[in-house]
């Protein structure tokens, strides 16, 4: 059967931003075949109904709440991969704790709830852990996946660090969600909808065995589209690596700057407002013992002062849960994505490299004429996936910026409006 | 001829709270004698005015700006210095740089111009400096005499330590006029009408031979009022002490909080709203170098974020200088007034002891019947002083901090109205 995963998109939309938000005019179509012994259990493929439809669809934008505004132009951003015309999302909640080995092994289990099931599904973070390393064996040569948030040895039973980890677990499986290759994978539908223990080992067994993993993926993608010219595809490598680069230098500087303002305004700026508030609480206390008529005004002040300067501490120490938190966390998620293009980008240059000495290993006689084309036919076929991942990071870029600048200034413009003063 | 520095008010009011802020029930009478060889030059004795109508005195508030709030009843405050009828003020402006010794030697020369004569005379720091000792000398006994600001080897022509300097000078000149005692004082007088070299230098020489000095002060007081009890005298004594020192551990904790909390609102905190706008800019320019088609909304909102945030680190760091810095000054007065009631109270504490042991010592024979009665006057003398300088202490206060209260919260209102987010 056939799987598409590379697709030109008709209206030239992607399912990622606001539909009047971005226009785009393709000029490529990939499409994802079938190869024999990938995939081959596709009896129960929840997925297959993509198959029929891919190259109609209009993608509606899945993402929650997203506003954009009118941008005049119709503008080309070239290959994209075919996105689903029903969005997946999936929701990570309800942790409990469970055990094993009568009492003697502790963890904690999520639920997993998928938009296209509405039925839960239990999951350990190990579990989590098993489908990243599948997702990174099998596509990690063409597709940015990210890693889980960190292992925690100690306090893994605490509260706060479970709500932390499942709130990042959410994310990640969100964005998996949002991968329209990763989406309709297999094991990737495995993990959100199996219907039983049974079923959940045997498709495990499956996907840990599965061969066309690595650069095996490249195999699978026909762009059905002219061969890229290699300037081309040099420009394009160039280009997506001097963009990843400096947005990863970006995004980390301002985490770092995020970081060390979180720290000031949870730790010491609120402090310094409690002491002020104790400060004037307390002179008002000495000016009341001091014997003199008349002062109940500025001891009501100071004390009033006092108590306004207590509550600003708390809500500055408060504010950054409900602004900075989210601004920090997607360019925490950046910085996951941004550090997997080095190794996509590594690979390609090595193909680069290869079919440039082609010509030489040819008179060589160390490859045949055929194994030459068959080399830059699979560079050209890489470099459309490179350019539908690009398009595909950049649209949700786009909009999961635009919605974190949104949420922290408006939290910010909230914060100076609620301060008592 | 008669100076009243110690009076009763009829009307109860003090002159430096608003008049309908504090009502004040007098109970005793104070008043102060000139004896022979203090201040016996009073041929151009501006104050003179002041003898002939002490005791008809309602004083309006001659502090600038004040507002009250009523306060219901009326209380007794007990003894009060006299008040002047029109209370005097000064301002201490233009310095400029002179020099001596054909330039070899140079100095910062301010205008001082009293409110008296509205004519300016001319100063240097160690013209303040010696009239401070002066009045230490003369009145530190009974008065609380505050330091000058400090002295400063490095840097004494930069601009910022110029002006800072001259706000503080002017700071404790404005109090010393807000002294009823200290502003009709021969030496004071001199310092701010002084008509010319000549009359200038032979004052100070005067001043400088003026035996009137240290406890002599009390010698000249005369409360004209009934011999205080013990147990009373004992009790102000302790009141006085308790409350000076709690409100000294207070004020010491505000300026602690409030100079770290200046420290971090000039330095690192704007330095942190500076790196976040440098971030937002810096993340905006990079998106526009995506290739990537539409995303103008974004790194609009983007570049604009990060100038809003830009102008947020300046008025971060300027605000204290327009509301901090004033709380801060005033508690830095206060601490300085605060230091000297420990001396004060000493005195005043030895003079208790003393009497304490008076009948002993007329026992042993070492002081007469007599002596020690006038001992018993002279500690009744000296606790209606104190008295008197605890409630002119007390009306300062109320005034001083219900001002610099108003002044910081409206300025700390205005931030978080201007912030322009």
């Amino acid at each position: 059967m056939l799987i598409p995963l590379l697709s030109q998109n008709s209206r030239g939309q992607t399912g990622l931003v606001p539909v009047d938000y971005l226009q785009v005019c393709l000029s490529t179509c990939l499409s994802y075949l079938s190869v024999p012994g990938f995939e081959d259990d596709d009896g129960d493929d929840d997925d297959g109904e993509w198959d029929d439809d891919w190259d109609e669809g209009s993608m509606e934008g899945h993402a929650p709440g997203a506003t954009g505004d009118g941008e005049g132009g119709m503008g080309e951003v070239g290959p994209v991969w075919l996105y689903p015309q029903s969005p997946l999302d999936c929701e990570v909640t309800d942790p409990k704790k469970g055990s094993k080995m009568y009492g003697l092994k502790s963890y904690i289990e999520y639920q997993v709830i998928p938009t296209s099931t509405q039925r839960p599904v239990n999951h350990r973070y190990k579990h989590f852990d098993w489908l990243y390393e599948r997702l990174l064996e099998k596509f990690g040569s063409a597709i940015a996946i990210p890693g889980l948030p960190d292992k925690q040895v100690t306090g893994r039973f605490e509260e706060q660090f479970i709500r932390g980890r499942m709130e990042r677990l959410q994310g990640w499986m969100r964005r998996m969600c949002r991968h329209p290759v990763v989406c309709q994978s297999h094991v990737f539908t495995l993990f959100l909808t199996y219907q039983d223990q049974k079923e959940w080992k045997l498709g495990k067994r499956r996907a840990e065995r599965d061969v066309a993993v690595g650069q095996m993926i490249f195999s699978l993608m026909d762009p059905e589209a002219p061969e890229m010219d290699s300037v081309e595809v040099d420009q394009k490598y160039e280009q997506y690596s001097r963009f990843t680069k400096a947005m990863d230098d970006g995004v980390k500087e301002l985490l770092g700057v995020g970081q060390t303002h979180w720290k000031r305004c949870t730790g010491p700026l609120p402090k310094e407002y409690q002491r002020i508030g104790e400060a004037f609480i307390n002179l008002s206390t000495v000016f009341s013992s001091s014997g003199y008529q008349g002062e109940s005004t500025l001891t009501d002040a100071l004390t009033s002062a006092g108590t306004i300067y207590q509550e600003v501490a708390e809500i500055v120490a408060e504010q950054p849960k409900r602004d900075l938190h989210f601004l920090l966390e997607t360019n925490r998620e950046y910085k996951g994505l941004l550090g997997c293009f080095p190794e996509t980008l590594a690979v390609h240059k090595a193909a680069i490299e290869k079919v440039k000495d082609g010509d030489k290993m040819v008179a060589a006689g160390r490859i045949s004429t055929q194994e030459k084309t068959t080399m830059k036919q699979r560079l050209s076929c890489m470099s459309y996936s490179l350019q539908a991942e690009m398009n595909h990071f950049h649209s949700n870029r786009i909009y999961d910026y635009n919605r974190v600048m949104q949420l922290y200034l408006e939290g910010q413009v909230k914060f100076y409006e609620e301060v008592p003063l």
